[in-house]
């Protein structure tokens, strides 16, 4: 198929309330350093290259190169002007309204971060200015939904999924749907698609008009992880501890379906937040499922985790294999108990104020070369902490794969280096040869992947 | 896997308006032969019965024999409780929201319709009569809708395809949401629910929340052919005769899929309308589409028109194979000739009234062993009155296979005999055989089909 | 203040569904006798006429008998013509919308109550029939609200009356509107239009969008009083009995301010109703109240019912004067024995189906010469039957006042002559006297009232 | 009438989304100097003390000196406590709705502009800084509206008018809500209601669900001129000087009623920014306007006016007396030009960036003793200086006559001394005292008015 052309055209932001001070506009348009236009122009980008088969984020810069993006002040408001835009976000010309809405969304969500992170974080380390902040962007982006039962179910996994994986996914999301329930996902394709599409038909099929389907996604790896139109709540939140904050405490569930590296950071920052002493006794329904054909990969990772988090780590998941229904009746069962749990504690449903998360997982975390060598990955650590280097192992390997900077780095530098001790070492290399042999770290193409990293046992 | 257990339940007319006076319950309460509760009975099963795998309308009444339904006065409505009904409907034990709807809107229209031809239909061979009947049908179940451009596409098609044709069905459905058509079908399963399924994972990305997913049905297919709860319009038309003349007032256009006998019968009719020299002129988009697989299928089709209704007929209508895309753009052209020609001639673009019905389409036929083997059949009949004879006699074999009078008549006096010109009577033959190898006549079970006619050259 | 220019204006139905179809357009198109042409024409132009200081329909149609209306059909849907239409309607040359609204359901109303009448009512004396079509007039017209708690509040009251007294009637609508009750009047000036003035600031107040005001009226009264245009439920019964029926089945409780002759009338029905055996027990909340200026007119209509309809009448209601704040509570108060009787006997709570209303209250009167002075009017009747004859007397008072018919009639005749009992005439001779000292029985001109009855004593 | 008792309630954000952060709740809920606890309270106070006949501040505050609120964590969001709070705000024991909606903009507003405050306004005389922080809170008090044209009328006049002028500020609110306009004023009683009324009524008749009627306060006025519940858009900006930018970017035209010194301000500002020569050519409908009764106070005005500002400064408005109706259609024609204005040089409808606001204006202004008696009043100035120093006079004896802070100074140490020269002095203060006489200070009591200010010449 020859390529598409690209398409220039005027965006209007049809049924959104976007509407920006001078001030905004000044720094949306300040393309200096200090100014946010790049970044919007990068975020842009990526909410119309939806639907593509490329999660190579320097590879789709270098490709749309020529795209740009301005802001048109109008009369009854903001226009934007694309010219040079991916082809895949229009039909007939038409930019697809849910991607419409999607491109506001970024604008409000850089406008409003930027704000926010200089008003509330004075100095780092102030957890509670973090939790604060990830709450403002939220409430900001209107995800946050004054309900009168718990009812949010967060599915991860991963974008690069088979068949058979991505229609399970679907057939969960059907049933977490006919069950009234909503779903957040990062928001690009594969796993985090698939539970959307499901519990869009359920919706429809249940008379529900206002499905939640929250996609939290950050700018570094947006541009790997286009979101999809279905996705009707989009937020940017500023980096990927922000958003795995924004996760599990939006969470009143979470799902985990197959997936590679960064399955496997989302998997050890929340075990590694629930082994934190502080929320002992808090209940976090967390189930990992997949179809019959995906019982294999789970047995790995149990494994991984009681080879290195221990049989505590373990506990505090349900691993449940090919029954879309059942997953959906334990989710369910399981909100019970966050109602109950939240109710007695005066917490809100929306937003799990009680969940202690140390700093170890809200600092941002450079994947440099140096930073990834000198992770500690020791038995001898205490469990969250040894949870939190992993998870920063992993989100490094996630930056040489897909997000820019990372992948510049790798190849200025070579591949990171990973020491440890062997006993972590030997599980870790395991896992991730078994992500390589499945196609789970990056979407298949022809010359195969290539690792960013060096296991030194 | 087991039967699951049949459910009792109260129904709730959650966010429907229907409220009943005391004559109108009296008439669904009355289980005398002039009363309405036996329809009404059998219609409130059929819906429930969804999603099922039983396409034989009499073994469905003989399975749930004890489903019972009693209509409750209530303070501020009424209630429907429900016996022994079908388990397919609920979701831990509350009926799916879109079934319940369906259940009072069974009640609507067997009220209304009942009213209304008692008071419409004074004499047969009203045509304008009947045209109004429809109409007032339609209005009062809120099909007909005012929009200011043509947008309703009505999509025909088998409830017994394979996986292929009905992911393909999707795919066209698909792309006709994302252009913000509508759709309308029978309302059962397989090309009647893909392309639903598809409009809506588009209008969701459209941000379109009305929809209009159209399900005309009547009472003897209804049992057949359980509507899918994606549909958020059922209507329940008095025969099958009145549900054609619905489909094609209210088309914008037509799409058909690949089908069996139900699928034929609804190809012969709107091509008998066509050709009424009436409607010269008349600009009506009608495309023939199916996957690369059903290639053949389509050529058997077109070569079955050409020997039997001739060269004309074949110009009627647009093959397009394989591209869901092309399909819909097709479609998209075509209603801009319906916009220009209605609004030239100020008619509706919610119900055609200009087109002209002759009385051998609007007449109802009952398939009787008589009836079908007096039907003539011969090259020497103006064309459109072949296609209305050719049209009955599929009308019959649907009846024979799927309906309950039918089958229990079949039963009792053997197979339909149908007698014809031999230049007629062979490519039919060879239709047919066709039908039956490629498992369209009925959903394939482990006894085979078994033809209900007999050809006679 | 010059006459203002009449206007010829097209009237779209924004936000209305009305879609007709061929027949029913046919209908309202037919200006011969049969065809209901002309009863919409003078239908609409009392619409129009809204806000206007007539209260003569004769000179109503005179003054406008230019006035044309048609109905053009539109790809989608249908307009309305108009030609020469009175100036009060519209504001800079465009409807105002709620004037708009209530000429699209004058037509649906037309249309509907025809078709009805002709079907149900086959013979007249059929009780049943006649309430059910009350039913389906008011279920069509959409003011049946199936809502969790009674909350309709009937006022009755005169167009006629002071300044004092509407000021009043607005207290009262406001106090109702700000404990979430909603208002049902006979839709034209004075007592009819203060208390939705009050409601609707009351419901601005308390944030409640959908408050209905239904106002109800029929052909022969409409344009002696204009609807206004916050009626926001417009709808036409066929005749004053079929609306007084309408307005007491849908009461949850009436509230009676200072009126005329019809007031009058208003009242006999409700007590004649009530005072039936067959709806001893029954709670039915009935207030009469009005400003401390009004007291001496509640006391002489209190003892005209001692007078006619004795103690046990007197029972059926209670005089609260000068306390908008203690009507609304008490009015609250009883409406909690209609939600518990009716939830007792699982009764509707939008229509008092339980209510038996007696045929002499159903029958439709004509009041001829003839028939005015053949009234039996005599304490030695029942009750309920002397409440039905006087109800009568009055309804022929308003007809010689405002209705065409009755008008012309008084012209061609004379006076009606009305006879009875000395001590039924006496009391009534006085109250008749009283209304027209007080100006309530027409809007006050030059040339002041001239009566169209003469009592015989 | 005896005190009504005080009332202890919950308040329920119903319909509301505010969802505090637990920042948010801490600073809200400090009571040290620095938070915002003490301000919370009383603003909340005013809202509940709305309808009172009570605007003296301090005489408010301490009635309701036990008052209490404060705010409970709930699971699905948060509530407030109310103790001893004023019964006026309550129907049978439950909030107003409207009025409940008061407390949570009160909320919403001092939480966010404490917070944009803290993060725009660095140095006092950023021009800039403070439009967009005006912007900011009318954005997040969702009263920006994109709207296809200008319709947004400001409307300005005295908390104490009489019943002649208060029916004519209904009259015009009226037929400016007929042409589909909406409203925004002070938000208390007198000219600041009057208009909202009217246009809840017009808006009712044109079905016009989402009227905007907008009232925008500040901390120091709120308890004098508590918002009557039809304000459906409130906004609490931090000082007189933002609310009076906020009124004059918002509005799209502005209407004068007759007032007090409050109105003298706000004609002053108004016309202070308009003389400024960069404004100059700026359409901006302008126009007072009362009753036949009010002309005599418009002469002296527009004297007034033309002896200090001279007769540039005249030719800026339009005085219309008694004709509700030319006052909406002159407005509407004005809005005419804003619409061209706008449109050419791409501003906003709903946020006048263009307008030109020296320092002078937009500096909050303490009317100390010491500052009132050092105000320049020369003929000598600039007419917009002058302006400048006049609106800060009138301010000074707002805050004298109905402010807390403002009436303890006053007794404290006497009433303010204002200098200037005699020929500005003269018919100063001729326009107070005729104020005073036609008791438009404050509203009357027993006591009459004692003025807080002196005139020296």
């Amino acid at each position: 198929m020859p390529a598409k052309k690209d398409v220039d055209a005027i965006i209007d932001p049809k049924g959104s309330l976007e509407i920006l001070s001078h001030q905004e506009i000044a720094r949306l348009t300040d393309t200096s350093s200090s100014g946010l236009h790049e970044l919007f122009r990068q975020c842009a980008l990526a909410v119309l290259n939806t639907g593509s088969k490329l999660d190579d984020s320097r590879e789709v810069l270098e490709r749309y190169k020529e795209f740009q993006i301005s802001i048109l002040q109008q009369d009854w408001g903001i226009k934007l002007d694309l010219k040079q835009a991916p082809s895949n976000a229009f039909v007939e010309g038409e930019v697809i309204m849910g991607i419409g809405e999607h491109l506001f969304a970024v604008l409000r969500d850089i406008v409003f971060f930027n704000n926010e992170i200089e008003r509330l974080v004075k100095h780092s380390g102030d957890k509670d200015a973090i939790s604060n902040l990830v709450f403002h962007i939220l409430r900001n982006a209107k995800v946050l939904k004054s309900s009168s039962k718990p009812d949010l179910i967060v599915c991860w996994g991963g974008h690069s999924i088979g068949r058979v994986e991505y229609k399970y996914t679907k057939d969960v999301g059907y049933e977490l749907g006919l069950r009234g329930l909503n779903v957040c996902t990062g928001c690009g394709p594969g796993a985090m698609k698939g539970p959307m599409k499901g519990a869009t038909i359920a919706h429809a099929k249940q008379r529900i008009k206002d499905g939640h389907y929250i996609g939290m996604t950050e700018p570094g790896i947006i541009a790997a992880e286009s979101p999809n139109a279905i996705v009707n709540r989009l937020v940017i939140m500023p980096d990927i501890e922000k958003r795995l904050e924004g996760f599990v405490r939006l969470a009143n569930g979470i799902i985990v379906f197959p997936g590679g590296a960064g399955t496997a950071e989302e998997i050890l920052y929340i075990l590694g937040v629930l082994l934190n002493p502080e929320n002992k006794g808090m209940p976090f329904p967390l189930i990992f499922t997949g179809p019959k054909e995906s019982e294999d990969y789970f047995s790995q990772i149990h494994r991984f985790i009681g080879d290195t988090l221990g049989f505590e780590a373990q506990q505090l998941y349900k691993i449940i294999i090919g029954d879309a229904k059942t997953v959906a009746r334990t989710m369910k069962k399981g909100l019970e108990s966050v109602y109950q749990y939240r109710k007695e504690k005066g917490d809100a449903f929306y937003y799990n104020w009680l969940l202690d998360i140390a700093p170890e997982f809200q600092e941002p975390f450079e994947p440099t070369h140096e930073n990834m060598s000198e992770l500690k990955l020791s038995l001898e650590l205490p469990k969250h902490e040894l949870a939190a280097n992993l998870r920063r192992a992993f989100s490094g390997i996630v930056a040489g794969n897909v997000k820019d900077d990372g992948i510049r780095a790798i190849e200025a530098h070579g591949v990171f280096e990973i020491h440890g001790e062997e006993n972590i070492m030997n599980p870790l290399d395991e896992l991730l040869k078994a992500f390589v042999a499945q196609d789970r770290m990056k979407l298949p193409d022809e010359n195969g992947y290539k690792p960013c990293y060096k296991i030194i046992k």
